[in-house]
């Protein structure tokens, strides 16, 4: 048999377990970020490990982990480490890998409720239970009519979602004659561009992006500029399809009003969609739970697991309201695939939430982290990072010559320098905080842009970041700020 | 720190490491397929383990293993038990559990190449590598202009090769506009579903589908009806745009002539995707190689790792002809993801090639594949299975009373009763055939139906099927056929 036998994956896989434990453990003896060059990496493997094309024999697994680490990790950034805070985090917790484990080692695939039905239900069964952790309301539980899923990604959720208003806007007529050009979908400036991807896969063409207003002074979708929007493009002739309201937005954390949207969403039957990949999470926590604000009135809500709730990616959470509309909206039905259960209308068949046929058992990866560590240990770990955060914008907030370049949301705090040189002055020398921070290799930040200003973003929430890294991280930006303040000013190019 | 730490890992990791090779060892005790009632999973954990909902506090996390025997595998498909032969294999080698490992333990996020380089370019080099083996042709190669990435499923693969097929016939114009209802897609009745699903999704509505007819005699797609329907499309003002030619259908694993339906494509710059998802992988071995024949002229061609190549699911290989197809459709650049790599034009984004933005590390499980087994090794593992049904095909023709119901394909074999009584009683009999192979619990087998006639559909190629579990399987079938010939004859429903 050419697999390994058991009991030699007995053996390795403590090896590669053990590999793992001392890889976490003395993760802060590398660099976040590695300095390679585009191409090194397949040099050195064509040149090296992999000279003269794939192996036709087999070689010592053993090895795969001393190349790993001679090859691979000099070059990954190591999201685990907790001077980890560019974009969003991606929290693969050590508790979630035990789970990722056990999904491996059942093999299962559950496209079908029938092709491994313990998949299936045990995915129904914790999001059930999240839905209510979360306090996203009962009508997104199975119980209640509708159900959530887990998804590879919130982009997928987005485009799913999209999917399902789409059916539901053309009473089915989607389905035989796809989209007609008039179909509206509605953002802001700050929505993440899953959606705008999620309507150019859907054939919509960028055309139906509508981009509505913020409320003045904010980053935040006006409910009054959308029903505005609505209303002008119904009387052109156009079919407002769906909304997508954000909460914590990629760029700076902002929320959209849902409960305000939702309303007027609701006046001409549009598909609401909530999402809050990052943020949504935080409604573990009843004091954090006002992000959620309105998020039961939704279509949709979907948040990422794998982003800031220690489950390794891929676990995006997507709830609907309406059972029925994804598979309304995605279920094709093969001969192969035909089998009583599903013809009884008594089952779930996550396929046809979804564009995959297949998927994984990923539900107890996300077993494992609440099993492991309770819905208490998951609210510890996001109140750390809040907590951490509150303190770091104070620290900002104190500091001459940095201020805060929008307000602090949950674990995620925007600054940028503030030269008294005008803009270009102020965009150079925030420019250069952020290549000193990622040059340190103890820290890595990134970079967005709010009101046309450079802005570095830190997303506090690594699995493993506790308060002397963010410590360490604001004692760097701060003698950099001070260090450019004495700098004589620099012409700028 | 809310999670487990590295040496708890250590020690719950040997001991999840030893229930997968448990698990393993005497997979066999249990039933391919469990008698589950809809609901009852549900039942026994909300009465059970989640009893009051998500556990408020830790709990350790051996019970998950506990809870695992008792509750998840009496409920679990055992798609890896060598008696697994329905649909087709889904191979979680438990070499590729090691690769998974090492893959959640780095815990990278490679949306782009500067998220993480090694995860990028590990994954360019094993495509680079895997094409070669595979005798698709140096035009596939990241070397030769073109190159790979790693899907999650060979249905995401169709879909992200027919949004390229559009952008390139729209000349752009789609990515703007959208669809205009005149684009269409070709393929034949034995097309796989998720081409359906594909053209669904991206809103051209199922009129956009043409069923091109067959050879005559037989199920594969004629070039010749091809080219008539293609020719009266255009004249009808309509624009061809994809044409799927599919090596190894689900049903039968009938192979389209791919040489001459790519000659027809090219006379009008039609997109030829190749969805060779379970058979692509024998042209590992070069005397199975001919059924890749012509695969050389596609503009994508993809197959799974995760079926029949030992490699756990997600790991669906996408090649396409030109590097810039994807990206040219699916590129949307945020400012927060903007960088200078990128910029550079010297990297590769895999966000650019997929749906998702995020993407796990997923090369490192298929590297381990190779590594650890070798190309022989994965040759050695395709042999045994066309072997195997070889054999079988020869007892079923040798057996009275049972027909093929198609020519065998590689590891797939498709029989079903031939009672002389007509075609009624030898749906009946197959049906009944199906059924009992399934309730013996050693062995699982699923349908189709071919020229109108209920089949049985043995898919030979679990990481650990033997000559022997097919034998055993070929006794039963044997052995229920005779009994059934014995039988008086039922009356008919």
């Amino acid at each position: 048999m050419p697999d390994l036998d058991p009991d030699e994956f007995r053996r390795l896989g403590h090896a590669f377990v053990d590999w793992v434990a001392d890889h976490r453990a003395r993760i802060t003896d590398h660099d976040v970020q590695p300095a390679v060059e585009p191409g090194s990496v397949r040099r050195l493997l064509t040149d090296g490990a992999l000279a003269g094309g794939l192996p036709e024999t087999p070689q010592p697994l053993e090895e795969l982990l001393r190349t790993v680490d001679e090859v691979v990790v000099p070059a990954s950034t190591l999201w685990q480490h907790p001077g980890f805070f560019g974009y969003f985090p991606a929290n693969a917790s050590l508790a979630s890998l035990l789970g990722e484990l056990l999904s491996g080692g059942l093999g299962a695939q559950g496209m079908l409720w029938s092709t491994s039905p313990a998949a299936t239900e045990v995915e129904q069964v914790l999001l059930d239970g999240f839905a209510r952790a979360l306090g996203i309301g009962e009508a997104f539980t199975f119980d209640g009519g509708g159900g959530g899923s887990i998804q590879d990604s919130a982009s997928s959720a987005a485009l799913v979602a999209l999917l399902a208003a789409l059916e539901r806007a053309g009473g089915g007529a989607w389905r035989e004659s796809g989209t007609d050009g008039r179909e509206r979908v509605y953002v802001t400036a700050e929505t993440h561009s899953s959606l705008a991807k999620a309507v150019r896969v859907a054939g919509l063409g960028a055309r139906a992006l509508r981009v509505v207003e913020p409320v003045p002074g904010t980053v935040s979708m006006s409910p009054d500029a959308l029903a505005a929007a609505v209303a002008a493009d119904i009387a052109a002739g156009l079919r407002p399809v769906m909304v997508c309201a954000t909460v914590g937005t990629t760029g700076t954390g902002a929320v959209d009003p849902v409960r305000a949207v939702a309303a007027v969403a609701a006046a001409h039957d549009v598909w609401v969609h909530v999402d809050a990949a990052w943020a949504g999470v935080a409604g573990l926590c009843p004091e954090l739970r006002h992000v959620l604000d309105g998020c039961e009135l939704a279509d949709s809500f979907c948040t990422d697991a794998h982003k800031w709730l220690l489950t390794a990616f891929d676990a995006s959470l997507l709830w609907v309201r309406d059972a029925t509309a994804l598979p309304r909206a995605l279920s094709i039905t093969p001969e192969y695939l035909r089998n009583a259960a599903s013809e009884s209308g008594a089952v779930v068949d996550y396929r046809d939430w979804q564009v995959p046929l297949g998927r994984r058992f990923r539900a107890l990866k996300l077993w494992a982290v609440v099993h492991g560590l309770g819905l208490d240990g998951l609210r510890a770990h996001l109140r750390g990072h809040v907590a951490m955060a509150v303190d770091l914008a104070a620290k900002v907030r104190a500091e001459p010559g940095l201020v805060l370049a929008a307000p602090p949301s949950l674990a995620l705090v925007c600054l940028r320098a503030d030269t008294g040189r005008g803009p270009e002055a102020d965009d150079a020398a925030t420019r250069t905080l952020v290549e000193r921070v990622n040059a340190s290799g103890s820290a890595f930040v990134t970079h967005t842009v709010v009101d046309g200003r450079y802005v570095m973003r830190i997303a506090i929430g690594a699995v493993t970041t506790q308060p002397e890294h963010v410590a360490a991280l604001w004692q760097r930006i701060r003698a950099d700020s001070a260090a450019l303040r004495r700098e004589p000013v620099q012409p700028t190019a």
